[in-house]
């Protein structure tokens, strides 16, 4: 089982979209296995041996996880500045969320995608949210059209559903990077239908970033990201909590936090983790790193909703980039979700430190959004 | 009769819900109150002798009320930062308030909470007051499930009333505390759905704070506070007046503001009551603090919701030091209510006295709320 699991994670990363999910990967028979594994060598990928050696060194218990140097990551990825650009070539990034509950998380994500450099930002959300988040800022695009289930009638879902997809869709080929999940709600109607919106992202080698709702709708269909390894998970101390009582059947271990994290993404077939929290641990089911620089003591709601519109933009920055033949061979990971969330975590924790530094407990998220700007200065001038 | 309103009272402060409310107290029977003082006794409580005679001293007629170190009491009870604590530790609030008529008491009590060091702030209002509510701030959780009669026929109130209480009780063991009053307006039909709330709160022992609306609601409904040791009651000259006529059947006495004040918190069998004015007077029917330092002569509409959502914050954090095993033991009073309170004045002072210092005449709530991390800082430095 973990065999033909790691088969399609390797699919994944060499890019090529099987379609293989966490379930089919649990029950591949050997037949389709070994023509995967045909498959991956063809394409030059690992020898049974090596990758087995690889994975075996990773995944030794109580490893020293090394810390990244975010900075030196983000300047890699970070695209200069030219004025022949046109909008969108620095990023289009949409947000999947808002519902009647929740209004300033998808803003939170959205408005700081732009504060990175992205050029346009989109928010799909309920109906009741789209008035909401349109009046917080000018500058973001608001597209009032999921719905939940008290505003549809049960013989009205299925053509509902239709009509949300059909008008995500429209957009979906524009976008370089999803957030699904801040302030998503879980209203079960609602749920159904992101999952689609995750379904076509994928078939579109679209990266979709995972956080709040979206990690409960994902920690009960794992299906949605397993084996996708431009997805990214960015759980907090709970969400965390779930995913590995879920996937790995137990509690989490944080004297094995670096062993328990790797198997985690490991268990999902390739996905990039972002586990939150004193220090961040970021991987990929091949490595492990983690940022521990700068930081804020205040925990105000919101913070998660900055790193997952960090993690979007950084993430397709990384993608160009990493692709390019003047990439900086010395940058290590390679994996652009890995670099991806290795840069935002380090943005966050320079933004959270100056604003923590001048307002000290009454720090809010939209201070260190305020921040973000002159952080991104401070790790990468423009000039 | 007052022996057993001081009986209900003691049992409570002794930790024992006894499920006993003023019409109890005021109606029970001889062996009822032989058997709570046999209980108190078992509990290591007073002796008659004992509690009378501190009765009586505390009682006595034109007793100068101490001054209470609030500088001090805030720095003892407010929480160290740590970067190891996670979102939710530093308290998660809920403000029951805003109506069609009323959006702003509510956001300040909410956006106070945050300001302070909370972590999460909830407003729980009419449909109509939430996108607005939304709109002052995204840092707040917005929950729009009240409703006022003008919105529900008279056969669908009983459902609808259900509806709403299942919709707060989703949420209610999160809470460290509830605001109860800010901007809540006096539809009878929406006050009915509160006093419920108030009720499930408090079989969940959770502490809740009264003003504005929610007065006027308690003084007509003393049930709902009456005995429960983690109410908090922060009335304003008008709301004082109707709480001493309705509870001391006499008119206000400032002479006497001590005693009446007392009396007040005894017959309300031990609830905490806040006295805001010149001088604040904090009392749970046992000492009496005064604090007077600082402030500001502007009387500008908000101040009170400030307060609240302080008070809330404060005695969430006090409850969490006190059962602490390094307690400062010199610290008195001891009760979290009235640690609460006496923080949350002493701020509000400070904080009001800094914005008045820059605004003069031109001095509004906002600004007030822009100085209450300067305050913190000032009173309790981060480092």
């Amino acid at each position: 089982m973990l065999s033909s699991a790691v088969c399609s994670f390797m699919l994944m990363k060499l890019g090529v979209n099987s379609g293989f999910s966490a379930r089919n990967c649990m029950w591949a028979s050997p037949a389709a296995f070994r023509r995967q594994e045909f498959l991956i060598r063809c394409l030059g990928g690992y020898s049974d041996q090596g990758y087995q050696g690889k994975m075996q060194k990773v995944k030794s218990i109580g490893q020293p996880t090394s810390e990244a140097d975010g900075e030196k990551i983000l300047r890699a990825i970070t695209p200069t500045l030219d004025p022949s650009k046109h909008k969108g070539q620095a990023g289009k990034i949409a947000v999947i969320g808002g519902c009647r509950e929740y209004t300033g998380a998808p803003y939170f994500a959205a408005i700081t995608a732009l504060k990175i450099g992205a050029d346009l930002s989109h928010v799909f959300c309920t109906k009741d949210a789209a008035p909401v988040i349109k009046s917080y800022s000018p500058e973001i695009i608001v597209h009032p059209i999921l719905e939940e289930s008290y505003s549809v009638r049960d013989e009205e879902k299925r053509s509902t559903a239709g009509k949300v997809l059909a008008e995500v869709d429209k957009w979906m080929e524009r976008f370089d990077c999803l957030v699904v999940g801040p302030g998503l709600g879980r209203d079960p109607f609602l749920l159904d239908c992101v999952s689609e919106i995750m379904k076509h992202a994928r078939q579109s080698n679209i990266p979709i970033v995972v956080d709040g709702d979206g990690l409960f709708l994902v920690t009960n269909c794992l299906d949605l990201v397993s084996g996708y390894p431009l997805a990214v998970l960015t759980p907090n101390v709970n969400e965390y909590k779930r995913l590995v009582q879920k996937v790995l059947s137990c509690e989490v271990n944080d004297e094995d936090a670096h062993g328990q994290v790797l198997s985690l993404a490991q268990r999902i077939c390739g996905v990039t983790i972002l586990r939150k929290g004193k220090h961040d641990l970021i991987t990929d089911g091949e490595t492990v790193r983690s940022i521990s620089i700068y930081g804020s003591p205040r925990r105000c709601g919101g913070q998660g909703d900055i790193l997952s519109g960090s993690v979007a933009v950084f993430t397709s920055w990384a993608r160009q980039v990493v692709s390019a033949s003047d990439w900086h061979t010395s940058i290590s990971p390679r994996n652009p979700t890995m670099l991806g969330c290795i840069a935002a975590s380090t943005l966050l924790r320079k933004a959270a430190s100056l604003a923590f530094r001048e307002k000290k407990r009454s720090t809010l998220t939209t201070d260190i959004i305020e921040y973000l700007g002159r952080s991104l200065e401070d790790i990468c001038p423009v000039s």
